[in-house]
């Protein structure tokens, strides 16, 4: 594989992707920061992404929570190869409300076959945070020759 | 607790609280079925629930397939209790493509203050069936008094 | 990689492997049967695995349900291939006691990269048997030039 | 419930049902420290404990970490009530050599029913510490008038 990308490139490449997951557009979640092994994704409280109480889904907790951790696996990628959730676990900790939702996920170890990460999810609340979710995935690593994941 | 409720009356109690998760509407899912211990949802292909590179995310995936287990677990619930999901994992064991999915979830034992659930999501396709992600979740049994899930 | 091993072949490469396993002896454990794709361990109660309660651990439950799984990945590999478990996930739904418990692995998805297994353990009574652990875990491919597991 | 026990009583607590776990003995792991929240186990490298390529066995990697989970959160527990282990995932990122491993388990979120828990394995080698496996796992709360888990 060739070099790892600088971070500016990690980041390009990361909200390039983000942008073509229409499930994101539709739910309303928007990449918020990305470092080499680190990226943020927030998702603000909406109406239509909730469960019987009104709380955000379980689903939809996981889905930026997952995409926390594969995007902050990518961004240690080189530019030949990409990532792909294989499985992941998550706590849901408390019931999902607030002003919006804030997954964070990191690169725990960076293997040549397979990249474990770890992420949690907050609920902000008028300057409070509170811990909604706690994940941990395993995502391996693909050639984009292969045309999977970039 | 009270008695389990009858197959029909689980069945309603099911609908009921499906018709009422937004998120079910956004993404276009549906309760297929529910027996008691078992709940089947679909889940059509359509173009605001995909990935980058247009297979279903593995988000909506979850959703579904955390639904079945939670649903299947509701519909051995007496009245007066429900259940909500502390965790899962899902093995997402191929790309999940076709017409629809169709998430299976089955009650795997009952206690009185876990339910302990597995299930699996197939992509339908032209009449053939591959499966493409394996769920195990824990629900936790709560008292509808203290107004969680119903 | 080379073809798959017949069943025969197999079996004699998973007892090999098992034989040196020194935590086996250690807790008294023992192959059953090895099919391909599928691998039983025996694990007969003995007082010196016990938790504080006088049931088996949770930990030695882990270990043969691992192993039935790492197995049973291994069975379907080529001679050039084998596996290492890079994850799993248990869940324990009764207290872990009888004359013995008993570990079935099994492959639910063979990839080039990656085998997905789940497992179930029992526990034997006099006759009727428990279902007392779920497993699910992933197991990475590796060439066995590189000297991991065989 | 009554009040939490403090620090000290939460140790003797902790060593006390530590001490009954036969299979702590068998496999040679010991308690190096409790405090409220946090707890430490140690596992030195000896031969009755490996797997076939004389690295210590994920299922002895499993039992430390599991059992540093669910002692960290028996420690935050009132007398009355104890824990059991209902699911762990572990991931396992690198072999478990060196010449002891470490496990430290922390509680994530401790509610009513359910405590969260989540740990990181180390082994240490010459002055040098290397991660080696992470777990999350939820412990349920049991009333000790049940008889289970001090």
């Amino acid at each position: 594989m060739s070099d790892a990308l600088n971070e500016r490139d990690a980041e390009a490449r990361v909200r390039d992707s983000f942008a073509r997951q229409t499930i994101m557009t539709t739910i309303g979640a928007s990449v918020q920061s990305v470092r080499k092994g680190e990226v943020e994704i927030l998702l603000p409280f909406s109406d239509n992404i909730l469960q019987q109480h009104g709380f955000i889904h379980a689903g939809a907790v996981a889905t930026i929570a997952d995409s926390a951790c594969g995007y902050a696996a990518l961004s240690v990628m080189p530019a030949d190869a990409a990532v792909l959730t294989t499985e992941f676990k998550i706590h849901l900790l408390s019931p999902a409300k607030g002003e919006r939702l804030r997954a964070v996920g990191r690169v725990v170890r960076a293997g040549k076959k397979l990249v474990i990460t770890s992420g949690d999810v907050f609920a902000d609340e008028g300057g409070t945070s509170k811990h909604v979710a706690l994940i941990t995935a395993t995502m391996m690593v693909v050639e984009t020759a292969t045309g999977l994941r970039n």
